[in-house]
């Protein structure tokens, strides 16, 4: 009988054809045109659990993009059951213009697979499926049970989630849970995700004159909505980068030695990371390391300016209005209610005279993820990890956000793992995302094995 | 012989199916793509001069959009020349969606007609061509030579028109000057200006990473552009409206007791201004009246933001870059130059770490204008408009620039007289601009009178 690892190596140019064809369903969540996409996405992934030997698998209404649930609990008596999760949603692909092969029709190049999603989290929802699929093709079983749960809504801040997982509580028991949407330090070097910043997003938009105004007729008899709105956003933030919402950091637990001296395990080259973002010098909060600051604290950023005449040449007009989109990123104890709070009163007490504020909550939220230490299935992806890459994994504290995971915590009593396999240089959320065929490769065998380390998990090892 | 009053009676409703003819064509000179409409304009503008009876008239090339010339010289020995300008390019329509009728697409609603560019200037334009027309037809001659320059750049500035009047200048050659690009007070108010403000453009682009980043990944270890652009933004203005610009206010001469005297007999009505604009309040620079500010004050204002996403839903992008559009309203005495020197070192010495910014001009640029006290061609327009709103002028400092003006007095000599018949509610450089048709028909009768007053104009009394 085949080897499950031979079947992979074997099957491996037609996995990556599949993953081609699924990532030309262009499933942007944040685009009410592509909502058909979404769903086409969501059919797609069914159809290719059913495909893996998942029989039981079904697209799953919510009050969003749907869900879907897929198992295969046939593993037998006293065996554990395994939660994955994942998304098959994809950010938007805009600027279109700076693509070098267009977002949807993936292309091959240098070994790597570039496409919109292809890295987050298309290649990587796909790893354990295909894991499962080699085992049930040559084995006819599975060491433990398997439940997916994919979501359609991860990018545009998993809404329709909890409610769903709330509703299906008892259908998605398991003893342990895995994310297959996740990042891996380097392609040669593994890590083992510790905690997940939460994210608040907003929006500031002041308004001025009911419609566009001639600058020459009205300026200076009242007031520019698009420089009241810089003089809120420059309220917000220090020049060199501490955030000046009074309260911001109140709830922020300082940083531990421990955390301190993981993080400075980790390798980091100030030029490599210019020379990676193309940014001009590091900045943000003074007093903490680059990694501190993305991994471990608090952070504020615009992500959008919209205002009057954004065309080519010149067009002289007062605009009526000028927004921002804004998110937070934010640390296990800070509480999103009490932020939102204190960030509403901040625009409302800077906004200048002679416009209107108006402070929008947008339904995007995640609440900050962390996992306790010698935690047992972080403990047990690690080992695999180590197993398979031949070294011990580093300990992250990251940036990103996955809302998901919060009620995986709150209503399943799982902590999710997040055992993905993206990388940060992929462009994800940018221009020219790319997802590396090796490494793909390689994440379905950490699956494989993460399943058969898993075989003898007992109840109270979780 | 019919009067060329009954004339322009009798063919008013001819004049203004042409007008709709020529609001038709988008002569939107912002725009590369509407360059043939602007070129089309002009042809439209030759082929109605030689239907008024100016057989000599012609589209002229120029760097930019081309020019159209006019003229008529046979009234005889003695007589006056006098040279009119306008202009038949318009501003972009956009936002289109705030149009009641589409913008290129005229509507007659309520004894107006409306379309962008009936008002500024197309509508304005037209008047003296048909006061033209009306007398040639009805008496086969004209009381003064005729001379008309019309350009198809001034919405962007009229960048190419010092150029063409240098290389003209002997063709242009005449005693007095009135452009048929301008404001009255009301429809029952006639109005002299006295002066215009000048106009300086320029945009500041801040740039960080090469491309957008993921806000989780890469903020809090990269400086965000939109803020920093929003830090250097809010320097420049203060809250209360005072440009804090080093250096912007020095060489703004102060306003006299007679011009504040002359602008406190305006009729202003705090809660009117409010309700025509929609602004909440009014709001500027501390220690002058609305009407000085608008008329009399330099200003800056933001004329539109760019920066990351800007579509529908949330996207965690740490932006590439952020820009501004901004324009300076100037006045009397200050210089360019100098100014645009203090905004780039304003600008440069208050970005933040961690970006770039990069300075432009752009070639919009207009001189500040002011007409000499007791000007006789000013005078004379001012006898006409007294004559025909049975009510004397209001003297005017305006808020607006109008490039064109710069030229006709550094070249030719002559004070451009501001005789067009445009209101501030009529929404330009806005949605839903219109052009009152009463005030439509009153404009030719005033070019016709004035004509007529010219006749007797002596070299002495220029």
């Amino acid at each position: 009988m085949m080897e499950w690892s031979s079947y992979l190596d074997q099957e491996q140019s037609r996995f990556i054809d599949e993953l081609m064809e699924f990532v030309r369903i262009p499933s942007v969540s944040a685009k009410p045109e592509n909502r058909g996409d979404v769903h086409r996405a969501a059919e797609w992934v069914v159809f290719r659990l059913k495909a893996a030997g998942v029989e039981k698998a079904e697209v799953m209404p919510t009050r969003g993009h749907p869900v879907v649930y897929g198992e295969w609990l046939d593993a037998g008596p006293g065996r554990p059951t395994v939660l994955i999760y994942g998304h098959f949603d994809v950010q938007p692909a805009e600027p279109l213009d700076l693509w070098d092969s267009p977002p949807f029709e993936p292309a091959l190049r240098d070994g790597k697979l570039w496409g919109r999603g292809v890295s987050d989290d298309k290649g990587g929802m796909l790893t354990p499926i295909l894991a499962v699929e080699a085992m049930l093709k040559t084995a006819n079983t599975l060491p433990v049970n398997v439940k997916f749960l994919f979501e359609g809504e991860e990018e545009v801040g998993s809404a329709s989630l909890r409610a769903f997982i709330a509703e299906n509580a008892a259908r998605l028991k398991a003893d342990m849970a895995f994310s297959a949407d996740g990042l891996q330090w380097a392609p040669d070097q593994p890590q083992i995700m510790q905690a997940m910043k939460g994210t608040l997003a907003f929006e500031i938009k002041v308004t001025g004159p009911k419609a566009d105004q001639h600058s020459g007729l009205h300026g200076g008899g009242i007031a520019n909505p698009a420089i009241a709105l810089a003089q809120i956003l420059a309220t917000m933030k220090s020049p060199d980068g501490l955030v000046t919402i009074e309260g911001f950091y109140d709830d922020v637990v300082p940083l531990t030695e421990e955390m301190r001296s993981a993080i400075a395990l980790l390798p980091y080259d100030e030029q490599d990371y210019l020379d990676a973002t193309g940014a001009p010098s590091t900045h943000g909060e003074p007093g903490y390391s680059v990694l501190e600051r993305i991994g471990a604290r608090p952070m504020l950023d615009v992500n959008g300016l919209t205002s009057g005449w954004q065309g080519e040449g010149a067009k002289t007009v007062l605009p009526a209005s000028a927004s921002a989109k804004l998110t937070c990123r934010i640390v296990h104890a800070q509480s999103s209610e009490k932020l939102l709070e204190a960030i509403r009163r901040h625009v409302e007490a800077h906004c200048p005279p002679g416009v209107s504020v108006e402070f929008c909550t947008t339904e995007r939220e995640a609440r900050a993820f962390s996992i306790p230490d010698d935690h047992p299935a972080s403990t047990l992806a690690g080992e695999v990890l180590e197993e398979v890459y031949g070294k011990p994994p580093y300990r992250i504290w990251a940036g990103g956000s996955i809302p998901a995971f919060s009620p995986f915590v709150d209503i399943l009593g799982l902590h999710a793992v997040m055992l993905g396999f993206s990388h940060g240089d992929e462009n994800l959320h940018a221009p020219n995302e790319f997802f590396r065929l090796d490494v793909f490769r390689r994440g379905q065998q950490v699956y494989g094995r993460l399943f058969e380390k898993a075989r003898n998990w007992t109840p109270s090892s979780s």
